[in-house]
């Protein structure tokens, strides 16, 4: 095999495993050659990830170590995905009743999905969450891509007091902007105590879905490390139930001309 | 810039990109060198890909050309994955009341779902789908990485009436092995009308659900092309509502013993 197709499909390897330790031995093996040539080659693709800020090849030394790819977007392109992303979202008849923006199309779009979970990925990495947690609908797909980014599973919430998925923990929470009672539940099953974990979720106006979860999480002994939203609404932004999170976009609504704006926040 | 680290680059993004069509033009101006020099980087990676069985390369000659990278599972490793899956999903403790599977971790896992939606997509890519048609919640992951190892969107019809996303089409159904009616229903604005539609589920028993989508599908004009099931239920195998579709696993339960068998269906 030539260096040039080693390459090709080492690279390959490392891209479609990402946070995944795999061994040099594993490599050696695979590609029948010496575990110093397969070092110069990862030397290179580590290189040339590094300078296209495509994430970070990282070597773990030692009898148990081997390379990890970690994926990441750099803050230009993420910025730059975000102004455009904000645009698309800034369209006037994508304004719903009650102070929602009609968002499914964008999120159930993996390739836009992808990105967003690449880029709450890169924010919350460092804080080391062992899973990402959402509430059903519309927060799944950006909890699953976020996981994906991240390496580790995703847990999904249920509204109301579902009974089939067998022993599970559900708590009452007063939606902040409806002031309505509601319900939302988790099976035991879904998640071990103790974790480290980060919330994610698409909209938050008032902030009661977000402290129901915390509170839920308080019930699995979980750690919540972080809380990545996508859109923040702006009128809530004085009064709202949790304070601690980070918002992408910010959506400005006009009550009484009915104009929607939509902002990207500066990462 | 050294040929492997432009090969490395390229291999990068033609790999983040997928189903993407992507102009030799773009590639020359990115990497400042000739198109024919481009040419031979892809060749290259083409071959390596085919051999890894990756995907493919796609050449598109012309004015309006350019190359588009495929992403595809082979069938050894995907029967191999699936016999595996299957393994996992037999554990005793997996079984809920009514007759259905707790599968949610697996669903939830970006890993194993990315995985089902490369399956699923090779199964199905030659249909040409438009669009991943799925209903929430669970079905959700899968219909996500399907449309994303497809380049298309996917599409989440809701339970109930829901009317909070503007105008909207539903419809009632029955439930086949529970016999109740119930109620789907999709946004007008999710899907445009007459488009050609893979239909994904996680689950399948009398198949009242896929019945109802299908029933669903034909108010917007859409040509169901496919229908892709990860589980189907083994007791309801001869007196389905529908008959036409791939299911990867299957379930058998001995209703006497209760003892829970998971097969991988042959690819």
């Amino acid at each position: 095999m030539k260096r040039t197709e080693r390459i090709i499909a080492l690279t390959e390897i490392l891209l479609s495993h990402p946070n995944e330790l795999l061994t040099l031995g594993f490599f050696a093996e695979r590609f029948q050659t010496a575990k110093s040539t397969i070092s110069e080659d990862l030397a290179a693709i580590k290189e040339s990830l590094c300078i296209a800020r495509k994430g970070y090849l990282e070597t773990i030394p030692g009898a148990a170590g081997g390379i990890k790819y970690t994926p990441e977007i750099g803050r230009e392109e993420a910025q730059k995905f975000l102004d455009s992303l904000a645009q698309t979202l800034s369209a006037s008849d994508r304004i719903l009743p009650g102070g929602f923006l009609y968002m499914a199309d964008i999120l159930y779009d993996p390739h836009i999905s992808k990105k967003l979970g690449l880029l709450f990925a890169s924010i919350f990495r460092k804080r080391n969450p062992e899973a990402v947690v959402t509430i059903e609908t519309k927060g799944i797909p950006l909890a699953l891509m976020t996981a994906d980014a991240l390496g580790v599973p995703a847990v999904v919430v249920g509204h109301g007091n579902k009974v089939t998925e067998g022993s599970s923990v559900s708590i009452n929470y007063i939606s902040g902007s409806s002031e309505r009672i509601q319900t939302m539940s988790l099976t035991r099953k879904a998640l071990r105590t103790g974790k480290r974990v980060l919330v994610i979720d698409d909209f938050i106006k008032a902030g009661g879905t977000a402290k129901g979860i915390m509170s839920l999480m308080q019930e699995f002994d979980a750690q919540v490390v972080g809380l990545g939203i996508l859109m923040e609404d702006a009128v809530w932004h004085t009064s709202r139930l949790v304070n601690d999170y980070h918002a992408l976009l910010q959506l400005e609504i006009d009550t009484a001309t009915g104009n929607t704006s939509v902002r990207a926040n500066r990462l």
